[in-house]
């Protein structure tokens, strides 16, 4: 007897953005088969929940076992509710109750950062570790933590630590935090005030890798500040190593990496001083399309 | 048939200092029974071993039922193993494994911060909770994290959060740490900076609560830092609740906790900025002890 073919499971991961929301198609492993964007009308909370909608809808089919949402959010412990989004008109909203009772499907929701952590832990840089920090360097700052094996799911806000109590303003209305610091945005300004009002990130990268001393100080500058948030979390959690990733992250490279990396060890308590390890994330943007999808699988196999 | 009575187990607590060791009978409640002093002679790993048994035998008896030790250290995660200790001449020891082996009994350590983290969670201001942060601000600052109702494991070397990046320079060789902004040492510089040599933290506390502005500013800008270091973890952690201990924070209480709140509110994440919660601990100077000897019941308990 032949049993009949049985398609591989999938899940919908949906890496939502405050300008778009990609969905995609995801294995067990992390592949993904198909991807859907939908440009996000973030002017009011139900049209963002429709657009959510029409990007699972695009993509659901009966291989469809879970979903998952990564998003820039700050979640209740436990429950997975929206508390406050940031760069969206969602608060105070039960998206994994909805979408459960709207799809009949398992469904999980994680902080975009965490859910970028969990796809470099599953399938990138940090294959094979038990404990590890990810920040994601892009417009802003974001990252995650993986503790003792399995993905920590509380804020994880790594773009919020203080680094220079009472510096410049942060979106957030603090100060000094690390986003304000180290993100592609923090470069942007940076390359204004150097090189005028139509310099950006990418100039500034492009003048230190051609050997400008003034542009290398700045990434050095911003790499300090970088390894000194680092420091902090490695002081915390001990990690096997911290992965930095996003795209103002990849697009600087060890112009920003060993600058970090000197100010961490110079920063961290022993043994972490010597043994202390920063490597470049490995998925790149799909990181959070991928780690959505591995969300998915988690609430799937009932893991939070 | 009557039972013979059983004497209800115990454990010995070792709060072990630079200067000070002390250990305590303790019940599976966190009652100390009976405590036994010695002072530790620091000039040599041989010499902090001799008094570290020595400290045990004083108070050995046949109802013990397994070792803790809350100890300056950062701790190898898993196996116990003692890295590098602070004011302490132990390096790469394994000080469970060989208290197993002397005594015969279940044998737990953990960095002193994170045991006076689990006495005021089990005993303390932290009763009834799942999540919190504790910071113990004495000479130095230590602290501890106790996440979805377990004490976390890892360094938790919360003195050594970066809040002023390039800032005052700190024991540990870094720059602008918590501890060298908000410890009792730093009151004591902030004291004979306003009202010379012989002046200390009590001097500085005394008058801010006679209500001198200079020595209420100056406290004030203390607190700020410890904030701005206690929104970082609120960020990352999401505690219910975050406990101030330690002989510093226990003597400066409001005058330190308020500006604290203030600054910490300011520099936390939605809804953190308004729901962040500050309390002073409740053990005071025996969370260590007590701490100590939970970590030998969670031994014997198997936790870890």
């Amino acid at each position: 007897m032949v049993a009949p073919a049985v398609a591989a499971p999938l899940v919908i991961g949906l890496d939502v953005g405050g300008t778009k929301i990609l969905a995609g198609l995801v294995d067990r492993d992390g592949n993904v088969l198909a991807e859907h964007e939908v440009t996000s009308p973030s002017a009011s909370q139900p049209g963002v929940l429709d657009a959510l909608d029409a990007a699972v809808e695009a993509l659901l089919d009966e291989r469809v076992v879970a979903l998952g949402y990564g998003i820039p959010a700050n979640l209740e412990r436990g429950t997975g509710r929206i508390l406050h989004a940031m760069n969206l008109p969602l608060a105070d909203v039960d998206l994994v109750g909805r979408a459960r009772v709207r799809y009949g499907l398992p469904v999980g929701i994680e902080n975009d950062g965490s859910a970028a952590a969990l796809a470099e832990w599953r399938r990138g840089a940090g294959r094979g570790t038990s404990n590890l920090v990810m920040l994601t360097l892009g417009t802003g700052v974001g990252g995650g933590i993986v503790l003792d094996g399995g993905l920590f799911r509380g804020w994880a806000e790594l773009g919020h630590l203080v680094v220079r109590e009472g510096g410049l303003p942060c979106t957030c209305g603090g100060r000094g935090h690390l986003e304000v610091l180290a993100s592609g945005h923090a470069a942007d300004r940076v390359a204004r005030e150097l090189y005028g009002p139509d310099a950006d990130a990418h100039e500034l990268i492009t003048r230190a890798s051609a050997g400008e001393s003034e542009a290398r100080a700045a990434l050095s500058d911003i790499g300090g500040s970088l390894g000194a948030a680092i420091a902090s979390l490695v002081n915390v959690f001990d990690p096997e190593l911290t992965v930095i990733g996003g795209g103002f992250g990849a697009a600087a490279g060890d112009l920003l990496l060993e600058p970090a990396l000197e100010a961490a060890r110079r920063e961290a308590v022993p043994p972490a001083d010597r043994t202390l390890r920063l490597v470049p994330a490995q998925l790149g943007a799909e990181a959070g399309l991928v780690g959505a999808g591995l969300v998915a699988f988690e609430a799937l196999d009932g893991i939070r």
